[in-house]
């Protein structure tokens, strides 16, 4: 079906759900709104389905989504083709989008990017989103790949597993003494507890997993991986932390480990559209590569 | 013509908003959708107003939002009476909101966290904004206290300057070496730039004032001040980094200052509302101690 669309039509209906309006759509691809109106019918007629919701601002329906996907796809090709002629746009460089969660931004996905290759040039724009719903952005075309928690494809992706990421129960030496000194899981369910936010259920998980009911204490609600880590090692609470974080702050005698038997780890998958994209392959190359060696197998 | 508004019907409203639909609201509070319905009619009747759009899910009107933001308030004032009266709720903690920029939150804000005393239990749910957007989540009544860029009070808060936090123009030697060795706002037009996120202008208005058109070379995008800060580092980009996380970064040579000449500072407010909170109260004060060593005057 979709390769019988029309370009024009694809592109404009792309315009209208980016702006919100058709009028702005219009000013956007500089024709008349009419114009805009004409090229999205005419595009529902040949898909034989209603592709947008006329809300304000529009909203793609689901047979809308499958279309603006391909539109940025095929932008991001066209993209490509420019960029290996020579010829870029804008800036020159190639864009990679990608939705990572904070805890990979924070220790090992940087690494990753300082291994691609900047020749020829390749923009990064990365999205901060939780593992779990890392795949949505990617269901909406919004990101090229994402670092998912889900091993399952989403339509019009490949996945591969990039390993396990290995969080450590743990808290500051006098918060231990002051708040833990008893059985573990009667300790947590009255202990301040650190999350990143309001959906964050790591910890909870990790106490029942302990035979208790939850983190049952005051919580603390800290939305960054670097401040969630400091903030457990401050004594606000105790938290699972990310393994490479917490290394260095057991060591140096800040955080001790509330059950060294007992880590939590977390599968990460590496998800990305099938796009034949020299750039795309190239920051895949570096992510997992570096993944082979920053997280567990 | 607030005080005399029935606090069943403020609820009741603050519960339709939360939770999107009449029934959701209606489940919440264990009465009918009807009941819901017929309350939220008599507070418009009463404040001659329409609180409401029916749409789903439903949003308050400016009017409504006034009676939302009342309504967090009021159950505000409730909790820390509660508190004060040793009955506290949930986790007998008395929850503070507020929206901090990531900045702020990567250098400073959590210093003044670990400042606030523990006695009674204060949770911290921190919200993560740009200082240009955390006014909004004050006005919507999401929050309690915001570290704003904006010294206009938000209706029903107070406003205390904090002080200046300050940017350096900065890149990794070999960047500066590969990208920049001529005149600098020439360089600047065409090197690769590091920008926060698509709304992050602050690279663009540091070329501008050097007198060159804006950051014209290839762009990324890295929405976490550790990882914006570690990516100028790793060479990605140039970009303005916060002072305290360039300061380490200066001295072991990872990175150079472009225009020690030309720091920009950004001026902080912290906004709160006008609650006689003495939780809110003991976090403020916190705050504004801390950024009066962390920050410029």
């Amino acid at each position: 079906m979709i390769s019988e669309l029309p370009l024009d039509q694809v592109r404009t209906l792309l315009a209208v759900v980016d702006e919100g309006t058709f009028d702005a759509a219009a000013a956007a691809l500089h024709v008349t709104p009419s114009a805009v109106s004409q090229r999205v019918k005419a595009l529902e007629q040949r898909t034989g389905r209603v592709l947008l919701v006329r809300t304000k601002p529009v909203r793609p329906t689901e047979s809308g989504q499958v279309v603006v996907r391909y539109a940025r796809q095929l932008a991001r090709l066209e993209r490509d083709a420019h960029a290996a002629l020579g010829m870029g746009p804008d800036d020159g460089a190639t864009r990679v989008t990608a939705a990572v969660n904070a805890d990979s931004l924070a220790t090992w996905f940087l690494d990753a990017l300082a291994r691609v290759p900047q020749r020829p040039p390749i923009a990064f724009e990365l999205h901060r989103e939780d593992e779990t719903r890392t795949a949505e952005l990617l269901r909406e075309g919004l990101v090229m790949a994402a670092v998912t928690s889900s091993p399952e494809a989403v339509a019009g992706c490949s996945v591969r597993a990039l390993g396990r990421m290995r969080y450590l129960a743990a808290a500051h030496p006098d918060f231990v003494r002051e708040h833990l000194d008893g059985p573990l899981a009667q300790g947590l369910a009255r202990a301040p507890v650190m999350t990143f936010d309001r959906s964050d259920a790591l910890q909870d998980a990790f106490v029942r997993e302990l035979g208790g009911a939850g983190a049952g204490g005051v919580r603390h609600a800290m939305p960054t991986s670097d401040g969630f880590a400091a903030s457990v090692a401050a004594g606000l609470g105790w938290g699972l932390v990310p393994e490479a974080q917490a290394a260095p702050l057991l060591s140096a005698g800040r955080l001790v480990e509330l059950a060294p038997q007992r880590p939590v780890d977390v599968p990460l998958y590496w998800q990305q559209w099938k796009l034949d994209s020299p750039a795309l392959a190239a920051v895949t190359e570096a992510v997992t590569a570096t993944a082979a060696t920053a997280l567990r197998r």
